[in-house]
């Protein structure tokens, strides 16, 4: 891949002597960012653009080349990677757009390049793309005529549109934000995002990767790459409701996830997701700072004003802002001409007009031990300052590599002023406090992140009747049917969920008779699956006290749902015995289409169907992750005993999640499975699956 | 108050030759920005500025002179306000510091100030401010030195610290949005923010209105002047956290309220609140447009993917991508070179490369009558278009005018254009998508708060048996005690919130005879003003089915208190019918230091107990509020017969909350109260108040 950032020699196919050309707009980038290979414009026209002559086809080039830049009518491009395979070329950007978003006849064009691009082993970047730039090199091949707009740095991005890179590139340089390596991905027909991202995180150039995706194909492989990297990877996924979708189509032909499942992996996978760009750009920024090691944070500010703000934040951030030691206090005091202000944590500068001496307070903090981090609240009270205070931030930048702490330097000043900081020096310059308070919180979780992903995650294997459960589901399969409510309960007993005891019946003294072996209250359920929403239709008969409610329950249900099915033989109940203990939750999983299996969980009752509150991961899951999902479920103080409630079988519940993810791994043949409700007991007697349905897919029987 | 903006003649007192002198940058920003009127420079110095004499004193000023500037030493101050009131000065800004927040000795200079500015009836802002601005006759006297950063526009700004004040100028400046006044209030000693607030409402050259605020002193004065503002009102309020309490002390010696009793004040009288620099840029610059009368959008953007990130967001902002007429799409599609894109919308302008056509695609969109906002998404592509693109903005300007309906105009662009953009047409340029969407969002709702304010509140009054309650209070007032459990229930009697039927017992046969008058099964509490939380001692007994059942629960529960309370005789209990339909809900009340009564009302259980979800606002309240109260519960879809559940009285709930409203407004001795629980019976039956508790405050009594 390191040749399509670093070509040594590069033909720009599509160039004409014509003003408004779009490969002279290509040749010209390469001219302005200083590229250090040689370049050859190849167009049919021929003729010279600026001195340099075009070759008709690159077969005419005299010299190897090692890659292609594509930008002529989508018709041709088959044929013109023709010519660079026959040339010996390997490596192509294809930026012409008009294929796959076409519709048919796009389609077809692209399936010859594929073709071509097999036949030749051609890697290629596109098409309909706006193409790459890396900074180090001066290799820059966009369409549009380019001026160099944007400093060199660290950050790397791999975009999906285009016109979405082009304006975070602007957003970078507006932000002062470097740029290593950029890459339109477009139709990613052969190199695809996670390829491109791999290479990132080798890439030592790059110290942070920003991803703009609006479809992912390879949800896994997506993330696992992801968890390898050791740099930071923001992403901003977008095409994420219905109306996104038909757009969609019409764009880069993108296929829809599931947004909540796109949450869970990448929560999983350790990707930050970004939802616009003010915290795209303030991301970017605090991750170009050392990590905070811990939650105790320290605010230094010039105006009273902006440390209330900043404090108010701190709160919502979740930092601790810490007491700073008496001796500490009485040194900064001394600076002080009057003591007008009270010295604490938010530290208010007030009437000290020294800026050398901010130095040594942002110095002297840092190096307090129970100090993670510095929020630095500067205002430029006049532009007589700007020396004194560019001098501060110079001595800052040198303390945060000392000490290896996150100071976020805030500045209220002229535009001016702030755009030559950002612009000038190699660090983040932050101009809104609240922003920069929720962006160190940024900074911090992503250490978090990190030590997660370093530890790695460990999957329990539990020894279960696997071979019991998948002959359950060959039968149903052969069936073309989904498994019955008893089946689905048996295969929840094959994978060591417990399930409330429960006795098949099909006649009313059945029922009874069940009801005297299993003890009284008892309940009952139909079997049929025809019948999916059991209540609905009134299939479910709870609290049965006595012999005489029973029969007349089994009566009164059977005759009335004989009426609603009179096509069927419905007399098939399944009998359990009352539970009332403890709190009922639902456990699911589900297949998606680009993440796989992932699993579910929620608090019953009015938490999932009222709130929909749930907490969703892409299965196999760790025990720590088990812990996580229901942690983060908002009302799981019910669960520890909130309210003087007896707290609950938690740990019943954690392994029931885990094998439920061990069986939704498996078996790719269940495209649904619900355990609704599951009975979780009081600490100590475990959980109760009490009904269950599993559905199955269109996926052919593999086991 | 026009003299503090629009000052004849101005002396700025506390003015020295010395190079750092504060009083001296005061004349250099009058005469930088132009001041229409007369400057005289005073301060015991004597000597020249700039050839300015500068005299000793006000006295010594042998002209009239309107206003008086003050930056001198605190101790110095009430002295100098007295020399003003000696010459006719009754107008001044203070923007000395050191007083309040100083301590004492600040406190006791304070007194003196308002003392002498009694005495000569002088009105005056400050002190510890920053000053103010007033763009139009180029007054501007904050301390700092300031070149011209911020264009004039209609934006007037009340910011109670001068910091915060001058990052928001900043703000704007770097936004294009233009300032027309701007006032740091500082400590609010004699000219409050309100009055401020009143003053910007009136004035003709201001069109919309920031207020920062750390502390409300006089909130309903605050929400009155507010509602009558026709001016849309943005406040950004902090020290919301304890946290953020300690540093108010320190700094404007700051009172602080409940902050959701802030929002929703605020949300009550129109203002909208801010949290965040990038939302407060945005706002600003959405209510420069037109309002948005309907939520029918049409989004067009010449890059699909800024199109696909626009639609995500139009659902989450709740607005409507409207189907554009076949007719529009056709006559649209002839601009096109080939089909490459399909025409929907959002509409991607794709390879149409002219944009004088975009000019008319815009024109046409804004004249169906389906459309009542346009999002245009403009990408540059190069400098080169920045004339065709510069048009075009200024066609869509004159659109807006013509149409009367928003255009929400983003560009990514270099920073150079877009700062060229910005500071050169009178116009928001947005550049961040998202963002962009959210904050037309807020366009929108400004349209229904100022048809709600227009609209007006009406409060409903109730015939109730005041002087009944009334009675009650004054005895536990004068018992120096709360009222007990039957005396709230009586009270809430007496203003018509129906309470479930009960009567008081002090034996145990007396609660099996009441029982049997109210039927079975009952319930019975305890009644004693010791015991604050009944269930935690067990005082409340539920579902007794039998006078056995009965006998046992009260024998059981008297001999268990009477162990915790040894001293007391506690055999009171309130006997009531058991109620087992409808749901639970808390409503309850409180006095606010700031906003006075505020009622409050949440759905039982876990809502209350574990998500802590409830809705606030501040009494009197009117029918529409109460309903919008109810709405905005999470879970409210209970009450209206969520998932097969019976739709519950929803009516007789209203009403109770509206009279809960008028009994709080009518007696400010009640500090606090909960009716806990109000069990709301199915549609028609009604509500029952079933255990109520009324806490008094330390207001004297007075009815």
């Amino acid at each position: 891949m390191q040749e399509i950032f670093y070509p040594l020699s590069v033909a720009v196919i599509g160039v004409s002597p014509k003003p408004d050309n779009l490969g002279r707009n290509i040749v010209g980038n390469l001219v302005e960012y200083g590229f250090e290979g040689v370049v050859y414009a190849v167009g049919p026209s021929g003729g010279t653009i600026e001195t340099r002559r075009i070759y008709p086809t690159v077969l005419d080039i005299p010299d190897e080349v090692g890659l292609a830049v594509i930008m002529t009518p989508a018709r041709t491009v088959p044929g013109i990677l023709e010519q660079c395979g026959q040339k010996g070329i390997r490596w192509a950007i294809i930026e012409t757009a008009g294929f796959r978003e076409f519709g048919e006849e796009g389609k077809m064009l692209e399936e010859q390049m594929v073709a071509v691009a097999e036949k030749y082993g051609i890697r290629f970047v596109g098409p309909n793309c706006i193409g790459v730039i890396s900074m180090e090199n001066g290799f820059c091949v966009p369409f549009p005529r380019l001026t160099k707009f944007v400093k060199e740095g660290h950050v790397s991005m791999i975009s999906q549109s285009g016109g979405v890179g082009m304006s975070v590139l602007n957003l970078m340089a507006n932000e002062g934000v470097g740029l290593n390596k950029f890459v339109s991905a477009g139709n990613m027909l052969n190199i695809g995002a996670v390829e491109l991202l791999e290479y990132m995180i080798e890439d030592p150039g790059t110290e942070l990767i920003f991803l703009y995706l609006e479809s992912i194909y390879d949800g896994r492989t997506l993330m696992d790459v992801a968890r390898k990297s050791t740099k930071p990877i923001l992403a901003f996924k977008s095409n994420i409701g219905e109306l996104g979708n038909e757009i969609a189509l019409s764009h880069t032909a993108s296929l829809t996830s599931d947004d909540k499942v796109v949450d869970a992996a990448f929560e999983q996978a350790g990707i930050i997701r970004i939802h616009d760009a003010t915290s795209l750009g303030n991301s970017m920024k605090i991750l170009e700072l050392p990590v905070m090691k811990g939650k105790n944070l320290a605010i230094i500010s010039r105006s009273g004003g902006h440390a209330i703000i900043a404090a108010d934040s701190c709160e919502l951030s979740g930092f601790e802002l810490v007491e700073l030691p008496e001796p500490f206090l009485r040194e900064i005091e001394k600076h002080f001409r009057a003591s007008v202000i009270n010295l604490t944590n938010p530290l208010d500068l007030g009437d000290l007009f020294d800026l050398s001496v901010y130095a040594q307070i942002v110095e002297q903090t840092l190096e307090l031990d129970t100090v993670d981090g510095v929020v630095f609240l500067h205002t430029a009270i006049s532009s007589e300052e700007n020396h004194a205070s560019r001098e501060l931030l110079g001595h800052i930048i040198e303390m945060v590599k000392k000490y290896d702490k996150p100071v976020a330097y805030y500045i209220s000043a002229s535009a001016q002023e702030v755009n030559y900081l950002k612009q000038n020096y190699d660090f983040p310059i932050f101009t809104q406090v609240v922003e920069t308070i929720r962006a160190l919180e940024l900074n911090r979780k992503y250490c978090m992140i990190s030590r997660r992903l370093q530890q790695g995650e460990v999957i329990e294997h539990f020894a279960v009747e696997k071979e019991l459960a998948a002959e359950l589901i060959r039968t149903a399969q052969a069936q073309k049917r989904d498994l019955l409510l008893s089946e689905s309960i048996q295969v929840l007993e094959h994978y060591g969920i417990p399930t409330a005891r429960s006795v098949v019946a099909n006649s009313a003294e059945e029922v009874v008779e069940a009801a005297q072996q299993l003890g009284y209250p008892v309940a009952f359920k139909i079997i049929a699956d025809q019948i999916s929403h059991k209540t609905d239709v009134g299939g479910v008969q709870l609290n049965l006290r006595t012999p005489g409610a029973v029969r007349d329950a089994y009566q009164e249900m059977t005759t009335r749902i004989a009426k609603l099915y009179p096509q069927e033989d419905l007399g098939s109940v399944l009998v359990q015995p009352m539970v009332s203990e403890g709190t009922e939750l639902i456990l699911g999983g589900r297949q998606d289409p680009q993440f796989g299996p992932v699993v579910m969980v929620g608090l019953g009752g009015i938490f999932v169907e009222i709130l929909e509150e749930t907490s969703v991961r892409v299965a196999p899951i760790s025990r720590r992750t088990a812990e996580e999902m229901i942690l983060n479920l908002r009302g799981s103080q019910i669960l520890r005993g909130a309210r003087g409630l007896r707290p609950l079988d938690v740990d019943a519940l954690i392994e029931s999640l885990l094998r439920l993810s061990q069986f939704l791994t498996d078996f790719p043949q269940v495209a649904e499975l619900d355990i609704n409700p599951l009975r979780v007991l009081p600490a100590g007697k475990g959980c109760l699956a009490l009904d269950a349905r599993i559905i199955l897919g269109s996926l052919p029987f593999i086991t």
